[in-house]
């Protein structure tokens, strides 16, 4: 399955033709348990290990539910070693460094998962779209942001970046529940309007993005996301590969514990 | 359950009367689902109200149990909202500035629940025992916190501190086990043992800060905590009941709605 959600680096994304409401196969009934047991047991290794770290990059146009996606997944696992960072829009001291500034600071630390709700992409995406910096300035970016990346691995940070893909139509109809629900009309801001008229220039930004930015170092997923469970049961598969991969070991034991009695 | 637990401001502490082994009438056997749920639930309107946020600092010698605290307290919670703070050793950098520079820099943010595994209190109770600083030093202390946790308190962070309290005894038999089982012999650290020479030394240390630093804005409560089911009970009340004393609120829809329509 996770092959498949991948963007091979040197090809093209290929939004358009992968299918937002795709089922993946995955059985709507299984019981996550086994998984979610498993990543703990990781995570706990990882933290303990405090080598490597695992950065969770996560992106989507509005109603995408990259929230919902952090509350899925996420929760159940021990939130010692793992944190969660939201990048909206950046304040007036972090305009005023360069844009990879304001994420470098907050890349986890040896041992910690750290989850990005949104990040560093938006200033090629977000940015783009609305026209906030000639296209030169953009158009650059995306060295910057595979070298920076590359830089990441190679000094230890596993890198996951998923899009949660959703259909224009999936998207109306969650706009409109959001409208439409007492409980969920805080969340509700105008620029989701704006958005949504701009979704296909975003859709085209993504498809740039992917296909410029996924790298053997830092590759993209696609995740299906028009239905929630499909989208939980991917991010959680390519969030459990990612630490079966890291493989993290307890410390060894460095001093003789032979010389230590506790009275 | 809880107002036993409280150091009520003004009044000693009363560490040596309390029982580390307390059982607070709390059923083993009882599913705290509901509770989590209810947590679940205020924490979500917690982040969404965006105005208030809470600080639980936790604090205990060795082996007395805040990282298992976290991991069983607080896993089941969105990671979205809630950080872990460790305050291990100070870095030069913090050194290099005054000792509430680091914690205040680490306050969480409104819509947060923060979680400090150890805090500033080391610097009135390890700094006291090693004797880091003279004693007119750790002495002012004391009013600095007080005044600290004051204009957080009155810019809107509710604070709850809690000493995790073991009896030398259980800290003994805790400490051979973590000498003895592989999977715990990395957290062995040989100051665990000059640690636990000076038990009594800090036991002193924190009847005087606790006694000194319980206030009506900051109270701190005793958890029992050699039996870890009893500490992780009164630990979720006590989290369960400073949301709930929030009463955090979904915010108000400050835009016309009904002028949006999604196509």
């Amino acid at each position: 399955m996770l092959s498949q959600l991948r963007v091979k680096p040197g090809h093209a994304a290929g939004l358009e033709a992968r299918d937002p409401a795709d089922r993946l196969g995955v059985d709507r009934e299984r019981d996550f348990g086994d998984d979610l047991a498993e990543l703990r047991t990781l995570q706990d290794r990882l933290w303990a290990e405090r080598r490597r770290s695992l950065l969770v990059v996560l992106q989507g146009t509005d109603a995408a539910g990259k929230d919902s996606t952090i509350r899925h997944v996420f929760t159940g696992i021990n939130p010692h070693g793992c944190r969660v960072e939201d990048f909206a829009q950046p304040s007036t001291t972090e305009l005023a460094h360069d844009y990879l500034w304001r994420v470098h600071a907050r890349c986890p630390a040896r041992g910690q998962i750290g989850i990005w709700n949104r990040s560093h992409y938006e200033d090629v995406i977000a940015v783009r779209v609305r026209s906030l910096v000639p296209a030169k300035v953009w158009r650059r970016r995306f060295r910057h942001i595979c070298e920076f990346e590359r830089m990441l691995a190679e000094e230890g940070t596993t890198i996951v970046k998923i899009l949660l893909h959703i259909s224009r139509k999936e998207q109306g109809a969650r706009l409109r529940a959001r409208l439409a629900d007492p409980a969920k009309q805080w969340k509700f801001r105008p620029e989701d309007i704006e958005d949504r008229q701009r979704f296909g220039q975003i859709e085209a930004a993504y498809e740039e993005a992917l296909t410029k930015t996924s790298t053997t170092w830092a590759p993209w997923y696609v995740v299906p996301a028009d239905r929630r469970w499909v989208r939980n049961a991917a991010v959680t598969r390519l969030l459990l590969q990612a630490l079966r991969d890291i493989d993290p070991q307890f410390p060894d034991v460095t001093i003789d514990l032979d010389t230590f009695t506790v009275d």
